[in-house]
């Protein structure tokens, strides 16, 4: 199966960046994405620090939106330092690391926020389980290159005595894991649907509903088949209303 | 017992050192010792990436020789990403943490070289063990920084031997664990409203479509919340069709 992608959320420098091209190569991670880089991309700033991996930077592909960078992965952890009082599961990043050396199908994907305030919450929505690496409670700010490193090596790393998590896998849904961009069109045709019935009001109150239900779809872990039944529901229901 | 200091022999860039004393921080490490650094010390390159751990730079020792830098340890480690040949063990960077983490008495600390070179033989030699970072040999050269990170980390991390169980449970999805009739009655209000919708047809089709639905309710392990939301989903769906 495909290694895991690493996803930086609209990172700032450019040097940050060729720092983590760096330590994903030196554990063998070549799948670079970078959603709305601030100086734009290529950047010529991320290449010394890169230091030999400048492949992985050549490679690097860019987003402008978190949706769309993940939309053909199929297990997508959020890292963070802190607990977001989400509604998801939390593993450590050697829980991580281990459940995706053991999966079978699909691709994997980590997603790390910005240097100066990490991922926003519309980013953690979108992933599946959010992953923390145990640090100092009283200096928890981590550089991000370290951050990718931390994970990294914890993808790569086989030597450890692995304790077998129990986060749930793919063959809990049955064949054909989802990927993003399928549960993505379900948020899409979800969202779309209410609001043609009014279901957001008031209007400031959107984007916590939208929040909430986006949690509550993604942490129940649907099957490709699951999300296209859920589509034909929502087809069904409003079918009442005229466009 | 002292945790372990660390310890870089003749570092080029004052930007590493920061970055190195920002990564012990992170994991609780403040004892930073430096052989005859190349630019001398102190060093202000080195407190802009330090980015909050400058009392780490504040309190380093700086020494001629890794000889003097260890005087004071009980058990050190040299850090390498290759073998040396050297008649030494040879453990990874995990096992060196979990034995820094059970020590019981004295200090230990880990050298690590200069960033264009790793250490010298004769450093290496002055360890009693050889401490390993299990990388792709392909593209094997670390950043001191990210090498510090990954050893700082491992005799942090307590936590790798607590499985934390990470499977969903009800409690996971907040407060209020639903009460099965809170399903049952969630079964009701959707199959109804699909019924009016004409979702179900054939007719003979219904059982089996009605089946897979409440799988995946039900395996979506909803709070008593999340059913409230989904019930106002799907009433606002409805709402188009007359009665």
């Amino acid at each position: 199966m495909a290694k895991p992608a690493i996803i930086l959320v609209r990172p700032q420098l450019g040097e940050n960046i060729g720092q983590a091209a760096r330590a994903m190569l030196n554990f063998g991670l070549e799948d670079l994405r970078l959603v709305a880089p601030r100086d734009g991309w290529p950047n010529r700033q991320a290449h010394p620090p890169a230091s030999g991996a400048g492949r992985v930077l050549e490679g690097a592909k860019v987003y402008q939106t978190t949706e769309a960078a993940i939309a053909d992965l199929t297990h997508v952890f959020a890292a963070t330092v802190r607990g977001r009082g989400m509604d998801k599961p939390v593993v450590s990043a050697a829980e991580a690391g281990a459940t995706i050396r053991n999966l079978t199908a699909g691709q994997a994907g980590i997603l790390f926020g910005r240097e100066s305030s990490g991922l926003a919450n519309d980013d953690v929505v979108l992933a599946d389980t959010i992953l923390t690496v145990p640090v100092n409670p009283g200096f928890a700010s981590l550089n991000i290159a370290v951050a990718v490193a931390l994970v990294a090596y914890e993808c790569f790393h086989e030597g450890r005595e692995v304790t077998k998590t129990t986060t749930r896998t793919i063959a809990d849904n049955g064949p054909g894991p989802a990927a993003k961009q399928d549960l993505i069109a379900l948020f899409g045709h979800l969202e779309g649907e209410l609001d043609r019935h009014g279901y957001f009001h008031p209007p400031e109150r959107k984007p916590p509903m939208v929040r909430s239900l986006r949690n509550l779809l993604q942490s129940a872990g649907l099957s490709k088949q699951q999300i296209s039944t859920l589509r034909g529901v929502i087809k069904a229901l409003g079918r009442g209303m005229k466009k």
